[in-house]
């Protein structure tokens, strides 16, 4: 087991402004979603899934995904790196067209959750993403494939790590750069989350998997650090905790970006944000959004005892 | 790594009678605290640390623990278990008379911290260990050993293993029932709770350690993941997240006993707890108190769609 005193480097993938955005009541203008993107660079996000390209009917909030994108890219160049979500072959030519350094492209082991995200079996979805994957390559862009489900389907519960790995075997062989596990409704347990990652990081290569909780059963910590356990370097998480499914009942926030690097700096890795400037985005965030946000973690990051004992 | 599907059996003592309303500002009446122990019962807890012997000048919320053990052994009988703290002889006779069933003996590692809540240095501390353990078994009490600042003192800042070793050591050759890891102000992290209990684990016997975790940086259930990881199957936690220490500055609730069932049934374990009339005991402690109270698990519990998807 590894960890404290390594100055390891956990890769921390920020989703708000997709994951998080997207399952928000209010939905905030291309200005607003600009300055949350100022402020998770300046907190040092260096990987940030800007938004989805998928139909803005089904989805109004990321319906200036393409604008948001070509304005960071020309703000920030090659300073940070741009992910756009993307299930079928439209959404991969928006996403080309707008400028984005790569994609994440989402296939889902359980049909159910399946027809109402991607609107077609697990089977299609996945030759979709192996499609998806040849046509990233040929484009120089970056290749990541979401599982989501890859733990409990909101419709079918229970998801066997059988069916992942069918799902997973197939994608894998196309090579992406990244394979993310999502548990997409955060209903998973550490030591399932252990198990999956402790399989599959034999079976695939251990660091370029790519942990994605919710913090819906306040869980999000405790498989974080499960997946770490497991030698798992790379995460999803979302800045102030927002987040969710819209098409998945019972999804809530993601982890908080917050969380997970109070918890990897505290035992010994490095991720390059800075705390105090990732809590004025939750602040700027929670100004927008207009409702409290932040992680598990809030009482403590405010408390006058962090000053004193750390 | 053992846990989903095996139906082991995890043993939470409840700590909030002692740890958790020793640092509230409100001082429940007996009849409260008796009420709270019968909501304790109802929810399926069986092994309760009651009180504190200590001097009721320096914690006068646990002026009354002679009288509340004596009410509640009166009224279960032997059907529950009542731990007392102690950390002197004064202590330990007071506890003897009033009939509790076992003792927690505390000594800490941390000389700084001993001196505030002992009154003399960890070697003292551990010697009056010893020898309480020999009183006690004498006695016919069950023995318990709480080793506080087990990983990080408020004082001294992080405790090396070598140091706790020390203290575990002494007290383990007088074979107490249980010895107890005291995150006493809630600032371990994962890799260091991991690190420890697989040293004592095969140093001491793992079946009879204790974790004892607060969730002051919100790494309670990540740290109670790391233990349960290592076969410790023997946690303290406090209804509703009670708790602190009144000399520890920096020490906040405990681990929230709804927080630490849930992780564990989610994760396959029994543990004689019905979690709807534990959240019931926060509702009453809540109106105690006079302020909220629950777990990070609060709106998970709460939520619509737990009853839907679980």
């Amino acid at each position: 087991m590894s960890g404290a005193n390594q100055r390891e480097f956990v890769s921390v993938c920020e989703v708000g402004p997709r994951d998080g955005l997207q399952n928000e009541r209010v939905h905030l203008a291309l200005e607003d979603k600009s300055q949350l993107v100022a402020g998770l660079v300046k907190a040092g996000l260096r990987k940030i899934e800007i938004g989805s390209f998928v139909s803005p009917k089904a989805v109004p909030a990321m319906a200036d995904t393409d604008a948001l994108t070509t304005r960071v890219k020309r703000t920030y160049g090659t300073g940070i790196r741009t992910l756009g979500l993307v299930v079928n072959a439209q959404g991969f030519d928006r996403a080309l067209a707008a400028g984005v350094d790569g994609v994440c492209i989402v296939t889902v082991v359980s049909d159910t959750l399946c027809q109402k995200n991607n609107r077609c079996s697990s089977q299609q979805a996945t030759d979709t993403a192996v499609a998806l994957i040849k046509r990233a390559k040929e484009s120089g862009l970056s290749t990541r494939v979401d599982v989501a489900t890859s733990w409990v389907c909101p419709y079918e519960g229970q998801v066997p790590l059988d069916a992942v790995q069918r799902v997973a075997d197939q994608v894998w062989e196309y090579q992406p750069d990244e394979l993310a596990f999502c548990d997409s409704i955060g209903h998973a347990h550490p030591y399932q989350v252990a198990k999956l990652f402790a399989a599959f990081g034999e079976r695939y290569d251990r660091s370029r998997l790519v942990a994605h909780f919710h913090d819906t059963q306040a869980l999000g910590l405790a498989n974080a650090t499960a997946a770490l356990f497991q030698g798992i370097r790379r995460f999803d998480a979302s800045v102030g905790g927002l987040g969710g499914c819209p098409f998945a009942p019972g999804a809530k926030g993601n982890l908080a970006t917050e969380d997970l690097v109070h918890l990897c700096h505290l035992s010994g890795f490095e991720t390059g944000v800075q705390l105090d400037d990732l809590w004025a985005t939750v602040a700027l965030l929670e100004q927008q959004i207009g409702r409290p946000l932040g992680g598990q973690s809030r009482s403590w990051f405010h408390s006058t005892q962090r000053t004193q004992h750390n």
